[in-house]
């Protein structure tokens, strides 16, 4: 599993930067990285280019004697892991786009797959991952095609997963202090290993597939409408809450961080600009508005029973 | 004590605001909110002026029941709480002054007292505080001015106290994962009740009192000094290291957000903007490589025996 993984996330890789240089026009900038304990990565970035102000698309595979850190945060979150010396090997690919137009949304996505094995040879594996959407300004249309993709998906392999996956994703996502929403969701997953590795992966790959299906067609009808400086306001203020959420919250960044994993990979999914302004607040009956009103309470996109 | 300190804070916030009205020409727009389960504060903020990009300039006073994220917080980092059901009151002064012009620094001040008293009549109390410089270009001349009016009013109290204080302040304003300071330091205490709360009430007084005379000089001789683009974007890099630290790092910012404190007045502390270039490395021999090389190893801004 743990070449098959790591094959399947760098053929996502390559796939997505292919599609992603011929939207963008620009090369991805690449750097191969090693990481001294065992493993490194593969970090692909746009920086400044005609339709991304950032867009990183990374892989890695990283493996060697269990870090403290990451045993420690691994019970935290109520794995039983094997006791004594521990290995670990995690494999995945993890992507970030910001478009500079702000009518167009930010999409990320995560697939990874993690094990560990103890010196007596017990051994405990599991998948994570999702991807998740955050507009500036809120087109029904966009985020109905978004779910609908990962739905479709989703269904192919259980049908629980889609509606299970997509309330984890509205809770995870969240800016408690914010009292909102990061964005519009999609589907997000942790800890997955109820059914044979097989299955899973089966999964994660279809899932990672269906990236640029959800994501492209969106683009398209995104990147070339017209916007101006108040938009521009609104979407640097709205990466203001992107970093927040990235900073505070969320765990691959933290743990990332703490286990000294490699920082110019962990925060490329920062945007290249952010906005604080003190006790913003968006016009009532604004588009701006509108979109606050959506993230502080998460709708269903797809309606029982809907193609 | 606690009246006391809250009145010494209000009239610090008072003449710093009059002081910092006066360098700006901008009044303060000020905001005062009361938190429901006990207590208040007052909000006062210059975005956009002429010469800062944001200043912020807080007090509060809060008490009630003490919530059990805080109380779980304070038994993390050591203390010993009495049992049972807990009350507490904290006040005190946290500002942030973040200049348009990149060769002024952002300076951050905190003053705070803090106590717990038990049903049983037990009860606990301390003072935490500090100062601090984030230049985005090294003035020696600067970092010793302000170090000095700080040792000076550390001398007057306590001959370890600057030493000690220095050190801490090194240590505690660190981005771990990018292995340099956020400045250049200034002086750092908490948890501190190891005399006569008089005794330390008056010593956070005189550093309080002694913020305009470290700061205000330096900014008199920055603010109108030339500087391009480079120096803006170079700007921008940095508030993205602040904003990194207070989001990852500050106690005080987590400590506010868990325990559901007014959150604009938290994250007041954050710049207007904020620049992530991926893997930005500055030119050999530039003077921003030069910032870089102090932060990456903190140096003693006082020679011993120096007046």
């Amino acid at each position: 599993m743990r070449e098959q993984m790591a094959t399947m996330v760098e053929a996502v890789q390559d796939e997505i930067c292919q599609a992603l240089e011929k939207l963008d026009g620009t090369p991805f900038h690449e750097d191969l990285w090693n990481r001294e304990a065992g493993g490194g990565g593969r970090t692909r970035v746009i920086q400044d280019g005609q339709v991304f102000e950032k867009a990183g698309v990374n892989t890695s595979r990283v493996f060697g004697p269990m870090p403290p850190a990451i045993a420690e945060a691994s019970r935290a979150r109520g794995l039983v892991l094997p006791e004594g010396e521990l290995e670990f090997y995690a494999t995945g690919i993890s992507l970030v786009l910001h478009p500079k137009n702000p009518m167009a949304p930010t999409f990320h996505a995560n697939y990874r797959y993690f094990d560990i094995r103890s010196e007596a040879g017990e051994s405990l594996w599991w998948f994570g991952g999702g991807a998740d959407m955050t507009p500036n300004y809120l087109f029904d249309a966009d985020a109905e095609h978004f779910h609908r993709i990962h739905r479709d998906a989703c269904q192919r392999h259980d049908q629980d997963y889609y509606p299970r996956f997509k309330t984890w994703c509205d809770e995870y996502f969240f800016n408690a202090h914010r009292e909102e929403s990061r964005g519009l969701g999609g589907i997000f997953f942790d800890n997955l290993n109820d059914r044979p590795s097989e299955e899973i992966f089966a999964f994660s790959s279809d899932c990672a597939h269906s990236f640029l299906a959800a994501t492209l067609p969106i683009y398209e009808r995104r990147i070339e409408m017209p916007f101006n400086e108040t938009h521009q306001r609104w979407q640097q203020l709205r990466r203001g809450r992107y970093v927040e959420f990235n900073l505070v919250y969320d765990r691959g960044t933290s743990f990332g961080l703490r286990t000294k994993g490699r920082t110019e990979s962990i925060l490329m999914s920062l945007p290249l600009t952010a906005r604080w302004e003190y006790d913003h607040q968006p016009e009532e009956g604004s588009e701006e508005a509108k979109l606050l009103a959506v993230l502080k309470q998460p709708k269903s996109w797809l309606p029982e029973g809907s193609d």
